[in-house]
């Protein structure tokens, strides 16, 4: 069951797409000065009071209510020319000669500029999500990317330029067994071909290298990803677009505590402070365990809820993202156990146990949930 | 000038060696109880009164002073068993199969034991070590690795077990734009051949990131490693093997400022933690900046020096890992600049200014001083 995709370039389009946004922002206000009018240009408000769950949408979302930033108003001169700057560094240093760079890059890039653009990198933060939101695009479409720190392995085939012979390359994700680096190249690549008919998502570095050593990925016909804890946004975009282009399901498999939740939620309904994009989430994205019935089916080794964990199971409880019926019961199971474990306690029963029994047993256990509709 | 390595696996020697010392632990044990008597077993004393800087080896090492762990003291009848746990865990649950583990893995795996082994991961994590300072191999020897998070790029090419095919694999490292992983595979693959002519060690993802788009691996004949902060030992050990291997002079390019400097150091001269190994440094690491010298040079972007930055710096003047000329004069310098910079700072003069000034001036410098003797 070999998949192809449709031809033409993932990352070209994209670049074209973000280029042309960026560059019609800048007409945009030449056309108004040469209309000899103050320039502005509006963007979506991003404060809480404006950002919603979107039961269609199946994550965070921004409302009607826009800002503008107008070049008339003396308070709005300032942040009018820093969005600007970021807009024309992307298109014209980042975009069109092809480079990346990071968000400390930008930062820094400003302070050669006559004036000091930026306060703090905090600030150029900002401004670089107020782009964002201008252009309805993520950072990483315009070429500011977050240091890479996720991985992933399995079977699934890329193709990318490549750098050296600047002509196509393809790789297959099974090539070093410590597992690929998610960076840009990666993030963007084209979907060539895979057997795989799942994603398994894995919080820890420890339990990734373990399953890639008792071959997962082949047991169970899995691309395996790497989160690294929270996952950063360029390894929730390559899995919405592995989800969405290969139909393939994903599955979260996360420490036992409400952070590990979390995790999963993020990957699946997005974060409050990306709630101006789209193309990060996965909405079907279902949520494997530890979940706190693990906990007490296999016995696990297990530390007591801390008052931040409880604090915290009962903001998720009431949090829309966390409405589904089984995501509902075992926060609640959390809440009387009083206990959490992470997934690597699995190894208390021997190394093996996770592939042998406990992911086996899962997949079986979600599939009886989904005939129940609790998921 | 393409080089080779002699025949042989790196890998397969390591484990071999590693094997054999833990199974002789084992059986001297064995040996003594035949022999009626109560067993024990010897090892450095870790503590620092027996860790001293060695000018030959020219990193930190352990005494000749001794610690016996003996079954006939009360006292020492855990750890005397503890040890021998993860001796035989290593021996027979890691290296016979071929697994490995993280040090989370090794303190899960001895909860299902009858008794509750240790009290903590810290106590785990201790006798880790113990095990190693007792066969005096490091544990990513007896495969126990932390989580990977480091990564490599230029044309190096490494030959491992393939995991699928169980056949011989090379890989060039600049396969990957986005930098290849510093896994357990890697770090004990064998070294078939390169171009390259020296390496370039880089703390941060962005900078790292810079230079392979810059095609710095090119420009400058260099194998590029990014360090992600203090370099975890598995990218220390694959630093040193690549210059005692393929003879290739290495250069750390960091933060300027005392932390950067010491994350160089660690790499040349290693860590009082790791005191009782050998194999993790690079005594003729060079560290190429930024320094002091640099910040003023090219008028960079500057951060006050905190109070920790400036009693730090003190204390590195004093230690004896630090006492190259060329080292004590920029720390001097940092201290009466009281300013510190960060690499990505470099971007304040351009995206590119890094490879089409900075580094080609410091490679000039650095042979200067190594003319004057200073390095």
């Amino acid at each position: 069951m070999s998949k192809q995709t449709k031809p033409g370039t993932h990352a070209d389009e994209v670049k074209k797409k973000a280029f042309k946004k960026l560059v019609s922002l800048g007409k945009n206000v030449y056309t108004q000065i040469e209309a000899e009018n103050y320039p502005e240009f509006e963007m979506p408000l991003r404060s809480s009071s404006n950002i919603y769950y979107d039961q269609k949408m199946r994550q965070y979302t921004v409302g009607k209510r826009k800002v503008k930033r107008s070049a008339s108003n003396v308070r709005h001169l300032k942040p009018f020319l820093q969005t600007l700057y970021v807009a024309s560094f992307a298109a014209r240093d980042l975009l069109e000669p092809g480079r990346t760079s990071t968000l400390r890059d930008l930062y820094y890039s400003s302070e050669s500029a006559l004036a000091k653009m930026f306060k703090n990198q905090s600030e150029s933060d900002n401004v670089i999500t107020d782009v964002e939101a201008v252009i309805g695009m993520a950072r990483e479409d315009f070429n500011i990317f977050p240091d890479a720190r996720s991985t992933i392995y399995g079977d699934l085939t890329v193709s990318f330029q490549d750098k050296k012979t600047k002509g196509k390359r393809e790789i297959n994700l099974t090539f070093n067994p410590d597992g690929q680096t998610i960076g840009p190249t990666l993030v963007k690549s084209d979907f060539v071909k895979t057997s795989a008919d799942k994603v398994i998502c894995i919080e820890s570095g420890g339990m990734f290298q373990r399953l890639i050593e008792e071959d997962a990925d082949e047991q169970f016909n899995a691309i395996l990803v790497h989160l690294a804890g929270q996952a950063p946004r360029g390894t929730r975009r390559l899995i919405r677009r592995i989800n969405a282009e290969l139909k393939l399901p994903v599955y979260a498999f996360v420490d036992g505590d409400p952070w590990g939740v979390h995790i999963y939620n993020v990957i699946a309904s997005g974060s409050a402070a990306a709630a101006h994009l789209i193309g990060l989430t996965t909405p079907d994205a279902i949520w494997m365990g530890l979940t706190a019935s693990d906990i007490t089916k296999y016995e696990l080794p297990t530390d007591q809820f801390t008052k931040g964990d409880t604090v915290r199971t009962v903001q998720l409880l009431r949090d829309p993202r966390y409405q589904k019926p089984y995501l509902q019961e075992e926060l609640k199971k959390f809440l009387k156990l009083k206990q959490k474990s992470e997934q690597q306690s699995l190894t208390s029963k021997s190394l093996t146990f996770v592939v042998d029994e406990y992911l086996p047993d899962k997949f079986k256990e979600i599939a009886k949930l989904k005939r129940e509709g609790k998921i």
